[in-house]
C-alpha cells in the first residue's frame, strides 16, 4: 500500500466521524491485515474499536496479532471473552492464539479459553504449557501429515481435509503410525514424480536429513538451525520423535529482530522496548534506571578525585579528567560489543578459553592505546600542555585503554557463563565502571609522575 | 550436527596431516554444507584447501558461500579460473552466484564469467548490472513459471522440466505470453483440485494480491515487505510488470542481520564488521577511528576546562565533571537510538513532524533531569559537597540533560533527512559532543551561581 500519509489518516478519521460506514468497509476490504494493523495503530483508542467492527470476521483475527502491544491490549479490553474467542481465536494459528492468550491477565485467560470449543481448547491448553524462550513456545500445529503406508490417493484426500486448517503448506510431514517423524515429503515429488494413484507414499519418501528441533530446546537453537539451514519450516518433536507441530520463518524472523532491538537498546542505555510514541512516563521508566547508575558513577568519581584534590598538580591533571574518561568508556563498549555480537551470532565455539580472547584483546588494546598515546603526547605538548602533563596523559591513557578492553571482554563472557545476558555489559555499565576505574589509574600515574 | 568442539578440530587436523582421505571423505558426505563450511572456517588455510579437494563436486559451491568472508576469498585465490566457473558458479542459485563474483577483484571475475557457457553467462552479466541496494541486487532467476493458457498436463511437464534447476520450489508463478506477472498458483491448490489435466492453469488460478518489487527498487523495501507480509519468496519485475526473479527469505534474514549488526558495531563504535578471532590490524582499523574522534573530543574538553581553571571554585567543581560529562553522553546516545529503531523499523511515518518529536523529548528530559538532578542534590548536600556546589551541580545536570536529548533527537533524524545513516549519530560521536557541551553548560552555570 502506499505510505501511510498524515492526509490519509486525516480522510480516515472524518469518514470515522462522519459514520461512512460504507465506504470505510471498501478501504478496509481491499488492505491486507498488516496495513489494516499499521493503520489502526495509528489512530485512537476509540477509532480503532469503530473500525474493528466494520472489518471481516475472518480478518479480524489477523489484524489483531499485527497490532503494537499497547493497541491490542486496549482493543482485547475491550472485547468480550465470547468474542475473543470466536472472532479471533478460532480464525488465527495455534501459535499465534497462544501469544494473544498469554497477553491477558490471567483469570481473563482462563474465561476466554473456557469459551474455546473442545479440540482448540486442549490444542491451546498444551500449547500454553511450554515455557517461554523454548521451541515449544514457538510453535503452532497446523501441519500436513501423512503417513508412511498410505496410498497417494488417500493421502491426498487425507491432505485436501487436512489443508482446510492450514493457511501455507511449507512441508508435509511423514510419520509412521506411532506418530514419530519420519521426514519430509517433498511436494515438488508428489507433483511430479506421482504418476500412478495406487503407488504408496512410502515409494515416494526418501530418507532425507530433515532438521527437527525438541520442544523443550532454547529459541536461539531455532533461531540458529533455520538460518544455517536456511529453513522455511521446522518440525518439532517429543523425546521419543513424535512429531508436535511446526515453527515457521517469520516467526522466528520476529525473534531475531527482538533479539537485535533487546541488544541494542541495552548497548544504548535503554531497558524497554521502546518508540518514540511511547507514553511520556514509558520513556522515562526505560531510561531512568541507567542514569541512575550514571549518576551514582558520577559521585563514586568525584569521591576518587576528591581523593586527589589537594595535589599541586590536581588543576593541570583535572583538564584531560573527560578524555580519560571518555577514552575508557568507548574502549569498554568496544570490547565488550565484539563479544555480545560474537555470542549473539553464535560464531564462539562454546569451550573457546578465556585466556586467548584476553591476550588477542591485550594486543589490540596495546597498539590502539600505543597510537593514541603518541598523539596525545604530540598534541599535548603542540597545545602547550607541557612535557610533564602531557606524558602523564599519555601513559594513563594506554593503561585506561589496555584496562577497559580487558574488562569489556571479561565482563560479557562471564556474564554469558553465568547464563546472564551478555549485553547487560555494553552501554552505561561498562561505561560507568571503566570512568571510575579511568579516574584512579590516571591520577595514581599523577601522584607517582609527580614523586 | 553436534557442537564444534576442539577436541573434533583436533582429531581433524590430525587425519588431515595423515592424509586419512577415506575416513574424511565419509566425514563430510554426511555433513551439510553449512556444517562443513563451519568447519572449515576454524582450520589453517592449508587444510581447507585440502578437504576442498575431498568434497563431492556438487557440495562445493554450497560449502563455499556458506565461508566466512576472509575464508571464502583464500580459498577462491588458490582456484582457477575454470575451477571456480564449473565447480563453484554453475551449482550454485544465480543470486550466490553474483554474489561471488561481485566479491572477486574485476580482471579475475572478467576471466571467470568467461568460463561459463552462453545462458549462465548472460543470466550472470545481467544480475550484475543491478546496484547493490537494489532489489535486483538480491534476486536470483531461478524459479518456476507457467503459462496462463497452459493445460495442466503442460504445466506440469514444463514444471518437470524448469524443477530441474531450481532447489526448492517456493512458489509457481503464472504469467502471460508476454512475461508479465499475474499471480502466483498455489501449489496446494495444483495438487488437490486439479482433478483433470485437461483443465488449463487458468482454470485453477485465482487472481491473488500478489506482491511484487520493482527490480530498482531499494532493498530496504523488500526487508519492510517479508517482513511485514510475512512472505517465503518476492517476485520481482521490471517496469512493464514481466518477471524478472525472486528474492527468497534466508537471503532477507541474511540482510536484516547485517543491518542489525551494523546499527550495533556504529552504537558501540566499531567502524567495521569484525569478528574477535579476525586479525590486529582489522580489528585496530575497525576501531582506532572512534578513537580518535574521543581523542579530539578529550582535548576539545581539556581546553573548555583550562578556560574555568583560574575560577575560585575550580577545584570542588572538577570533582563532578565525570558525572556531568558521563549524564551527557548517556542521555544522548538514549534519544539518538529511540530515533534509529524508529526508522530502521520503518515505523515513523515519513512525513513525522521534527518539532513534536523535540517537544516530546523535551518533556521526558524535563522528567528525567528533575528526577536525577533532586537525587544528586540530596546527596551532594548529605555526602557534604556543600550547598552551593550540589546546586550547581544538579542545575547543570537538568540543562546538560534538556540539551544532551534534544541533540540525540536532533542529529539523527538530520543525517537521515539528508540520505546519511542516522546510526553514525549513535555512539562516539554523540557521547564526545555531548561531552564537550556539557561541560561549557556546567562551568558556565557555575559562573552564573558563583557571580
Amino acid at each position: 500500500m502506499e505510505e501511510l500519509t498524515r492526509t490519509y489518516l486525516e480522510s480516515l478519521s472524518l469518514e470515522i466521524a462522519g459514520g461512512q460506514d460504507v465506504q470505510l468497509r471498501e478501504r478496509f476490504a481491499e488492505l491486507h491485515p498488516a496495513d489494516i494493523a499499521e493503520v489502526l495503530d495509528r489512530l485512537e483508542n476509540e477509532e480503532v474499536q469503530y473500525i474493528w467492527k466494520l472489518l471481516e470476521e475472518e480478518a479480524r483475527g489477523d489484524v489483531l496479532i499485527e497490532l503494537e502491544e499497547d493497541v491490542r491490549e486496549r482493543l482485547l479490553a475491550n472485547l468480550t471473552d465470547r468474542e475473543i474467542a470466536e472472532q479471533v481465536l478460532e480464525h488465527i494459528d495455534s501459535d499465534d492464539a497462544a501469544d494473544v492468550v498469554g497477553e491477558l491477565p490471567e483469570e481473563r485467560a482462563q474465561e476466554v479459553i473456557r469459551q474455546l470449543d473442545g479440540e482448540d481448547r486442549e490444542d491451546l491448553l498444551t500449547l500454553l504449557q511450554h515455557p517461554e524462550g523454548t521451541a515449544g513456545a514457538l510453535m503452532g500445529t497446523e501441519l500436513i501429515r501423512v503417513e508412511m503406508d498410505w496410498t497417494v490417493a488417500h493421502a491426498i484426500r487425507e491432505m485436501r481435509r487436512q489443508a482446510e486448517e492450514v493457511d501455507t503448506v511449507h512441508s508435509v510431514y511423514v510419520v509412521n503410525s506411532a506418530g514419530q517423524l519420519l521426514g519430509r515429503l517433498s511436494l515438488k515429488r508428489l507433483l511430479l514424480e506421482a504418476s500412478s494413484t495406487r503407488s504408496t507414499i512410502g515409494d515416494l519418501f526418501r530418507e532425507d536429513d530433515t532438521r527437527t528441533v525438541k520442544v523443550d530446546d532454547p529459541d536461539e537453537l531455532v533461531v540458529q538451525m533455520m538460518k544455517k539451514y536456511d529453513l522455511v519450516a521446522l518440525p518439532v518433536v517429543d523425546d521419543h520423535n513424535r512429531l508436535l507441530g511446526r515453527i515457521t520463518i517469520d516467526d522466528v524472523v520476529d525473534l531475531m529482530e527482538e533479539e537485535a532491538e533487546k541488544d541494542y537498546q541495552l548497548a544504548s542505555g535503554l531497558s524497554d522496548d521502546v518508540e518514540s510514541d511511547d507514553s511520556l512516563w514509558e520513556l522515562t521508566r526505560a531510561r531512568l534506571p541507567w542514569l541512575l547508575i550514571g549518576l551514582f558513577g558520577g559521585l563514586a568519581g568525584a569521591y576518587v578525585i576528591g581523593a586527589f584534590e589537594q595535589m599541586d598538580r590536581f588543576s593541570s591533571m583535572a583538564l584531560f579528567i573527560p578524555l580519560i574518561a571518555a577514552m575508557g568508556g568507548n574502549v569498554g563498549v568496544q570490547s565488550a560489543a565484539i563479544v555480545v555480537q560474537g555470542l549473539a551470532a553464535g560464531r564462539s565455539p562454546k569451550d573457546a578459553r578465556l585466556l586467548p580472547r584476553l591476550v588477542k584483546e591485550f594486543s589490540v588494546a596495546l597498539l590502539n592505546g600505543a597510537i593514541c598515546a603518541a598523539v596525545i603526547l604530540g598534541a599535548g605538548v603542540a597545545l602547550g600542555y607541557g612535557w610533564n602533563l602531557s606524558l602523564t596523559v599519555s601513559l594513563a591513557l594506554i593503561a585506561v585503554i589496555i584496562f577497559a578492553a580487558l574488562f569489556g571482554t571479561f565482563i560479557p563472557l562471564t556474564l554469558d557463563r553465568f547464563k546472564i545476558d551478555p549485553a547487560l555489559a555494553t552501554g552505561p555499565f561498562i561505561t560507568t565502571a571503566n570512568d571510575i576505574i579511568g579516574l584512579v589509574i590516571y591520577f595514581g600515574i599523577g601522584v607517582l609522575m609527580a614523586g
